[in-house]
């Protein structure tokens, strides 16, 4: 195993890529590839993280990032506490503020926050006393650990990743996805990154500094190296102009047809959870192109980079 | 402790008892039995699941059940996370084979599934790549580890098992325990099962072969070794044509009279939860020949054989 | 670290603390500190109750008071199972106390419960057969953690305990803390206990022997060492013929001007959720004299020392 000589550096909080060095990304990514080899060989708890104690505080309902952070922070020695909103002290009236000032004083010692507005994070992490703050999806502001689980994805596959073109199709712009990877894959200096998706569906363009924006994805996809489909929120049908899901998958969904457009050897992302014959083909998803199930599977390592970094402080 | 020879084999998944040979049944009984005298000292975790991860997946409300999963896995030193169905991606329009597939990749190992319809938890046992999948209750088809569970607290009583005379009453037709208790004891070779209960709640003989069946339960009851009674389901009465719940207690209740027509030392058995005063009364529910706690203390020991045996690959 | 000779002696199970005697208090008191020192120096989880299982069994929602519970009892090495009552087999018509006999026979050592009826945690105490019943708050009668922790935090702001004049603000009739405050502080020796709030929000003086009542805040405040604030339940406004929030506050919200009233270096408690600008100023929950966080950390220390007598048997 190689490593970069890459660091994470001194990071307090993991609020969005943007605030991160490219050697920072460098640095969690690596981390991420060693954690998955020492776990490669069976299961190998590790007790970095003993005595610790990580909170997953979502506002939204997300199982599958939910349980991949408590898995993370689980595998290693961490305990978890799923703090359950509907009951809480939120719900009566307490700030957001002093819940999180209480859990800290209960020696609390991270929070994995998801919250339908953006910056909810942020706001956290400015009233951290000692505490560590992770994003796990702020409104469509940005989802930092999905970002690095897919630029960890695409490097195994295509290591050269200055040579990358990639596509990312789908609803653009309300994606935290979206804006998460495109951050990375920046940072990273892909060579060209395509944004694809239903003219209202795509983002302002100050948002996604030198990106191209198409509306036509059988011109968006030719020649790229990865693709990867968002989900579709099916109440944004309307505002797309969209008639209805067939239609959508005319015209944006990825079909073995239109993924042969792509480079020989392109690789197929999605974030999940999928709508099949929706925005993506059984075909393409079960493929031998998919790298849907590698993305699940790095996005423990990237978590448990992530917290062992914030943590190891 | 002496330890018949019987090993539970080469078993993935645990679905249904009918898969399985009378040696694999025994073993998993012998193994319960070990994992209960060594517990028995007190807390005694052994380790032989460490670092492995346990998802309870219930489609269907049941905290008994997952609890007794539950405790089973942790003390074996398993991780487990309780998937919460009504936040998850399935409610989000993702397969549940997708949803499998997903916690696969995270490095689950094995899925303790509950749901209404028969037949899920043999469905994802054939879509799962290297995960054991235990069946914890399938509409009316199975239950396999209350079979067990009540196997091993009818041997632990009565060990001649090949003596014993057993009723089954209640509602049969709709019950997943009253058919795997007549499996596993079909397998054990007990003398006789009878089924018992309003004509309406009487299953198709096919399904029950070699039982026989009665609707007087003063008649079923005569000279039995072992009582097993099922929880009504207070939506079945009307369809049985029961009036109302005294009539249900004065024809299938079991009270002391009732039970004094049983054998000498006849033990009785309930799955819980009880309705005490419809299909059982407090004098038998808490009197010396029920087992019943038995039975809940046992469910935790199968349990952990069953999931030793299914990881211990 | 000096220790008293006190003992928690023979302990089965903690419901109020009237029942216990001022050593046994002292002896919760010294364990709960002597815990905070071991854990100080960072992560130092002690295996005091490996192997054991404690069951969170929420009538009521908490999570504050849960996750404090939870936190206690993971560090001291137990197993924790959150009790879902809204899928639990109690919604299924079980009685409670066949719940009870069913968890402790599944091989759970402690129950910490929460209900809205007085009396439940007492008479799951009289139906436990090895169990410790732990009452984490019931109706208005008892929250003995509460009391303990507050008891922990005034001593350690306040050594000279005896010497000191405490007010209790707020609707002290319906208030549980209200009167696990009192009686600790009572069993402490403090030299006096001003009850304040408006008329009807008092409660009946025969439940709060050697208590001064008062309505007027401003009186009742002058010359005290501990304030301890109350949240105040909006629905009980009305009948407290209380206008509004502003004139709540107005009469008997704790801002500096009032705070100015009491002794010199006099320490603020609440037990939170706090309704900021209600019951409490900004200025004076975050202020230098402010102990609310204290109260939260100490919480833990509290629970883990009450669990780790219980269970040291």
């Amino acid at each position: 195993m190689t490593r970069s000589t890459a660091t994470a550096g001194d990071l307090p909080h993991l609020i969005t890529l943007r605030d991160l060095a490219p050697a920072q990304i460098l640095g969690l990514l690596d981390r991420a590839a060693d954690l998955r080899q020492r776990f490669a060989a069976g299961p190998a708890p590790t007790a970095l993280l003993d005595g610790r104690t990580v909170v997953n505080l979502f506002f939204e309902p997300s199982t599958r990032t939910r349980t991949s952070f408590e898995l993370a922070a689980r595998r290693l020695g961490a305990t978890v506490v799923n703090f359950d909103i509907a009951s809480s002290s939120t719900s009566k009236g307490e700030t957001l503020e002093d819940t999180l000032a209480t859990l800290e004083a209960m020696g609390c010692d991270a929070f994995v926050v998801r919250h339908k507005e953006n910056g909810t994070p942020a706001r956290l992490a400015r009233h951290a006393r000692r505490a560590a703050i992770l994003n796990a999806g702020d409104g469509n502001h940005a989802h930092p650990t999905q970002g690095l689980l897919d630029a960890l994805t695409i490097r195994d596959a295509k290591p050269r990743v200055g040579d990358l073109r990639v596509v990312i199709c789908g609803d653009v712009r309300h994606s935290r996805v979206a804006r998460s990877d495109a951050e990375v894959l920046a940072a990273l200096g892909v060579r060209q990154i395509r944004l694809c998706g239903p003219a209202p569906l795509l983002p302002d363009p100050a948002d996604f500094p030198g990106c191209a924006l198409h509306d036509d994805f059988d011109e968006a996809i030719a020649g790229v190296d990865v693709v990867i489909m968002l989900r579709l929120q099916k109440e944004r049908m309307a505002s797309a102009m969209i008639a209805d899901e067939r239609d959508y998958y005319a015209r944006y969904g990825l079909d073995p047809a239109r993924l042969a457009r792509a480079a020989a050897g392109a690789i197929v992302l999605h974030p999940g959870p999928m709508n099949r014959g929706i925005e993506i083909a059984d075909e393409v998803a079960d493929g031998a192109q998919s790298r849907i199930l590698d993305q699940v599977a790095n996005g423990v390592f990237v978590r448990m980079a992530a917290l062992a970094t914030l943590l190891d402080r």
